[in-house]
């Protein structure tokens, strides 16, 4: 059993942007010949988020407008005395920071529609994602 | 440490439907004799989540009739102009694709009423999720 | 590639309330000399959740507040004829019962605001969390 990790950047451009990241993942998988195991994508961050799923421009934009509807940035939270992005910080809690995926083949083993997004919820800013892959 | 994969094929009959595959993830880790380690439920599919939550009745519906009260099927939603299930792929961005459950003396370490379910969001559809075990 | 379970228990005192478990973690991380791998973090119960946010305690109090926006305690939902805390269960299945972390040199690979939180749903109640290492 072997053992890679890696961390890759992200600048983003917009206070709200989503960035699919399946192709570096792929990569470093690729590099490293893990056959079979699992790849964990985590984010370093509070106001971000790693999503797995279709990678649809409309749908990208769904996101973005209905998570503003439950968490709207312009509605009074306490934490925005202190830093004026509760509302982000909220979002990423409805998702998640990590998301651990099977490796077959040498693969990510995703589904036809399923793409491994990065979601900033608070740029723009410099990010950083850590890819650990544990297998064979 | 050993390393352990196989897909589940799942038939669903409805649209939302909420399937316990718990005893199927515990066979196959008492199959391959993983006495420690940690198992992940990945699902392949964008409309569709891996839940760990109590399985009654009443609260699966609870789950249904929430789910679609925060993202109803009949709002207006770009992504319905190419797929008509923006709302389904709503509702698995709240939930996950995978779930990481640790593996103690053979079994799956899970709590008196956690069960591992899989979400159907847009069915009846036949779905794939993949086990993968990693352990001794 | 070794491997390392513990479980550890938390008290919490109030029916909502956001623990910090982020040192408990990293001490047994130390305890175990694992230099690189992964931490899975794993909570026992269908009315609790784990979250890696901020600590700040304005915004566990927006956490609270806005989750019971969501979900209040005091709607009608069909499980509470069996068991008065649907709300507790709906706002679990939000968050999630797990988070997989990376260990890089001997430490949690957490960004400078993340730090590993236990939430409780349904309190005052003893929990149980698994902490499991892989790596070496």
């Amino acid at each position: 059993m072997k053992l890679h990790t890696k961390e890759i950047t992200i600048q983003t451009k917009n206070k709200f942007q989503i960035i699919d990241i399946t192709a570096q993942i792929q990569s470093f998988i690729s590099k490293n010949k893990i056959q079979k195991g699992i790849a964990t994508i985590f984010t370093n961050h509070t106001t971000s988020a790693i999503i797995i799923n279709e990678n649809e421009p409309r749908l990208l934009q769904d996101i973005e407008n209905n998570l503003e509807e439950i968490f709207p940035e312009n509605k009074k939270y306490l934490h925005n005395i202190h830093d004026n992005n509760a509302s982000s910080h909220l979002k990423s809690i409805l998702m998640s920071p990590s998301q651990t995926i099977p490796i077959i083949n040498n693969e990510l083993n995703l589904g036809t529609w399923q793409r491994v997004m990065f979601v900033e919820l608070d740029g723009p800013r410099q990010r950083a994602v850590n890819l650990s892959l544990i297998g064979e």
